[in-house]
């Protein structure tokens, strides 16, 4: 399969995830997976499922605006950049922010999209428009 | 080293030498690295650097505002997420923008920051503020 295909795939998964169900993010970490959040580090599911789910917002909608996809190491990892805007409520201004993630190759005999497991993640907000 | 530290001193040899001294940059890529610029991608240290030289500015000035790093994978590399703005002339409104480098773990016998070689950017040049 085409790997910016996957890369697609995979971040519109992830996206619609967070936008309408943020707790089952969750299954997609692994104890080795790290989420960089403003510059504070959380590792293994737990810690980043809990800083997924305390964020001040209950609702919110992802705009996927640029998906930039390259191989990442020898064992096949990918390396996907995303970047878009997030608005947490129809009142609030939409915030721009730019992401990463580095998910893991999929496991022998399983598809590559339910696999893409270890994701890292760095979220950096930026200024409203 | 502390790998907060070695990321912060490669991203100021990279920046440093990018605005003074772009084609410099030719000796931080191997036949791997890739560059996506805008949504194209270019791989081994001469495309790269054509990219690079043939951007339409000939002075720049990055500001970093933030670099983010964390562990990448099993053999060791890092994954160094950088934001900031480019000014590319004195008249010119600042330009901001979102980088991610993956350089190689350092070679045996040399220094890590020297040999921070394999260095993948994605470069998402945002609107003007």
């Amino acid at each position: 399969m085409d790997p910016d295909a996957v890369a697609k795939a995979f971040v519109e998964h992830y996206y619609r995830t967070f936008d309408t169900n943020r707790a089952a993010l969750v299954g997609l970490y692994q104890e080795a997976s790290m989420l960089t959040f403003e510059g504070h580090k959380f590792q293994g599911p737990a810690a980043i499922a809990g800083k997924l789910g305390s964020l001040p917002f209950q609702q919110c909608e992802h705009q996927i605006v640029t998906v930039d996809c390259q191989p990442s190491g020898p064992t096949g990892g990918m390396l996907v950049f995303v970047s878009g805007s997030i608005r947490t409520g129809p009142e609030e201004h939409p915030i721009k922010f730019s992401q990463v993630c580095n998910p893991a190759p999929p496991r022998s005999g399983s598809s590559p999209l339910l696999s893409l497991v270890g994701v890292r993640l760095i979220l950096i907000a930026c200024s409203p428009r």
